[in-house]
């Protein structure tokens, strides 16, 4: 009699979910390793960074999701290290053979070698950053409340955020809502409304991977909404007090005292210890440059999927980081391993775009699906549909997200708490002064 | 031209708040300080602890409840000191002028003396307390799983509960069914419900205040969903191992690797400044012993309410530090101030009893309400009007609300999360095995 074959999933995202869910009927083992006992529904993750979502409501806790499933076991540990060649992995704390591999550890925020600028800049991966982001904006409105010089006021209403991908939009959206509409009447001495959120982006436009259309209708919400643009900038340095910005010729420090960096991303380590361990070719972000079977080369026991992976075969350029090309790379990874288990022969992945999207703010979206583009109102109800069937497929949240897409409309954000810290020192100046609500 | 009289009202828990709501039409300047942002909805901090709610569920922000009332001014910021002959407060950043004060800063939980204790066995006041006791329970639930030892196993399987007033019943039940219905079938190599659950506490019975008819109820609730209460024990020392136990003569140490402490309260610090400065009566836990009409003796316009108080004018002994109780003196200071601001005369203060109650489980809770008992199903379904009718008060959070109600009855805790610091290591015993679920 032969042992069942053991699978080892290291990542509990969306790829690393999804293959542990497929592999449900595997005649196999199957293990999920994750550093958090949840699975995190990261394209709502701006949401609790302005207030209007709980880290709760957007997290699942892996072992509630896989609970019925008998052949799957959850391990909450840090990996640390991969020996291909004994087939084990190493955790801080254990090792754990496996049969087969999947390795879906995704990416995290890089500062392109200017990890110094984090501190001033945090970027938006966990619920930990999200908080802390949360944390940083309601305190400038606290802080711009209580300032009596009116140059440290300003810098304390001057929102910067880097990089006009997806994340960069949304959360510059949100933010420019929370601002002008959800504090509304908050302060006595500010006026939330006269916020200045600047949006600096590389390329030419914001969204650069959308098409131009959809860019631009992007550009023209996100102006509605106050927000101010600027393309072609390059960020030079972050400080406490400014972001210094390179456009063109011109070098300029912006004083901004909260600057929220949205601009790029590197490989979580594993991919280049597998580089290393496998002589798999990595890329500049340190993704591991995978087989048309997602497999590493040379080591058809081992897949790497989602973020991680850098799977050039079908358009010459790497699949974007999105969540779409994460699952159906799980659901494939299952799929090929249970043929392999067979010694069937498998298929080479391919990715279905059933198209992109991105929310502005109270229906205010831009989706392309499928040659089919949406913006404005009908956008913003499909990019709320989808958003809510994927979140109810996990828990049977259906009414929290009711709620939650009725604040939106309204404009209310209930969970703007400022947690964790203890209080900065708000005021700079010193002096007293009495006023009435604005 | 006489300029409007300044009230400053330091603390926005439950009378805080209530003060400054009922000030809305009162011909006075207000302005409420607090160090969070937020009011908390205190009585269901043990839901937050447990993973059925999340933060920012039971928070709402300050300056949103009171953005409509105009007269009324919110300041984030710490009080360190009060100078009542000059009539002005103290903030860590600021000074500020009052003409009438009122102090509202609540109380937290108290070690006797033992602050040692505290990294062993946190109590439950604030948001963090509750996310970090989360992180423990559902941690240590982690580290069973992976523990090959089994003797640290069964101490990471041991769960102690020092107190059982409201806090430490509700936890001690709430925990009970986390263990026993949400985590069931979540692991390999342990059963959640075989977990071990001891109520410690030094009076004769569980809920020593209610009456003894409830606490037998209330006992008999929690033993039915497998707690074990030992009553007349003092806890004489907490270590990372074990917690110590003196009963009668009889001295015991009990392994636990989770210690929760819901023993004892102590008065925030204003209490002893105000004791110092004013020379009013202090109490043993830190608290000011009021007048009638709930100022402080000679300093008719300094006014303490709240847990901060000890009202011993109708009973003898003070009021329980209940939610009824801070609600009812928080809207009694506004009337007394509105009267004294127009010269006329006040009435002293009475508390009306409306009743108690407490929440063991899902449909389990006992209840008085003026002489009427309840317990079982009517006492829940009357604990959950009377909690989901305060919450929807201050924001229109009402499906929220139902969806956690029809969780909490079906026993899902969707805010399983454990986040904050660093994983721990949490197997000791370094062996490899293999294993099906339970």
């Amino acid at each position: 009699m032969q042992a069942r074959p053991h699978i080892v999933i290291i990542g509990g995202g969306f790829a690393g979910l999804y293959a542990a869910q497929a592999l449900k009927r595997a005649d196999a083992d199957v293990t999920l390793i994750d550093k958090r006992n949840f699975h995190l529904f990261q394209p709502l993750l701006y949401q609790v960074a302005t207030g209007g979502l709980s880290p709760g409501d957007i997290a699942s806790p892996l072992r509630a999701v896989l609970k019925s499933q008998m052949n799957c076991r959850v391990i909450l540990g840090e990996v640390l290290d991969v020996d291909p060649d004994k087939k084990k992995i190493i955790l801080r704390d254990d090792e754990i053979p496996y049969d087969y591999l999947i390795v879906s550890t995704g990416v995290r925020h890089s500062y392109f070698g200017n990890d110094q600028w984090e501190e001033w800049a945090p970027g938006l991966k966990t619920v930990e950053d999200a908080t802390e982001i949360r944390r940083r904006i309601l305190l400038a409105f606290e802080a711009a409340e209580r300032e009596t010089d009116p140059e440290i006021q300003q810098a304390w209403m001057n929102f910067v955020i880097v990089g006009a991908g997806p994340t960069g939009v949304e959360l510059a959206g949100a933010l420019a809502e929370l601002a002008r509409y959800t504090l509304k009447n908050n302060f006595t001495f500010i006026d939330p409304a006269e916020v200045n959120i600047m949006l600096i982006e590389g390329g030419d436009r914001v969204l650069p991977s959308y098409i131009p259309e959809l860019s631009a209708k992007a550009h023209a919400s996100l102006e509605r909404l106050g927000v101010s643009i600027r393309t072609g900038a390059f960020v030079t340095g972050v400080d406490p007090h400014c972001v210094h910005v390179k456009e063109g010729d011109r070098q300029e420090a912006i004083p901004a005292r909260t600057v929220l960096w949205a601009a790029g991303v590197q490989a979580s380590p594993l991919g280049k210890i597998l580089g290393d361990k496998t002589g798999a070719p990595i890329d500049r972000l340190g993704r591991v440059e995978v087989e048309n079977d997602l497999s590493v080369p040379g080591r058809p026991e081992i897949m790497v999927i989602g973020d991680l992976a850098s799977f050039k075969h079908q358009t010459g350029s790497p699949l974007p980081g999105v969540a779409p090309v994460a699952m159906q790379q799980g659901r494939y990874a299952a799929r090929r391993l249970r043929a392999m288990i067979k010694g069937a022969p498998g298929q080479p992945f391919r990715y279905y775009n059933r198209g992109s999207m991105a929310v502005i703010g109270r229906a205010a979206a831009v989706a392309d699906l499928r040659g089919m583009r949406f913006s404005g109102w009908p956008a913003w109800l499909i990019w709320l549909f989808v958003h809510i069937m994927y979140l109810v497929e996990f828990e049977n949240r259906l009414l929290v997200f009711v709620q939650w897409a009725w604040d939106y409309f309204t404009r209310n954000r209930g969970a703007r708490l400022i947690t964790g810290q203890d209080l900065i020192m708000l005021k700079e100046k010193k002096e007293g002064r009495a006023g009435k609500k604005r």
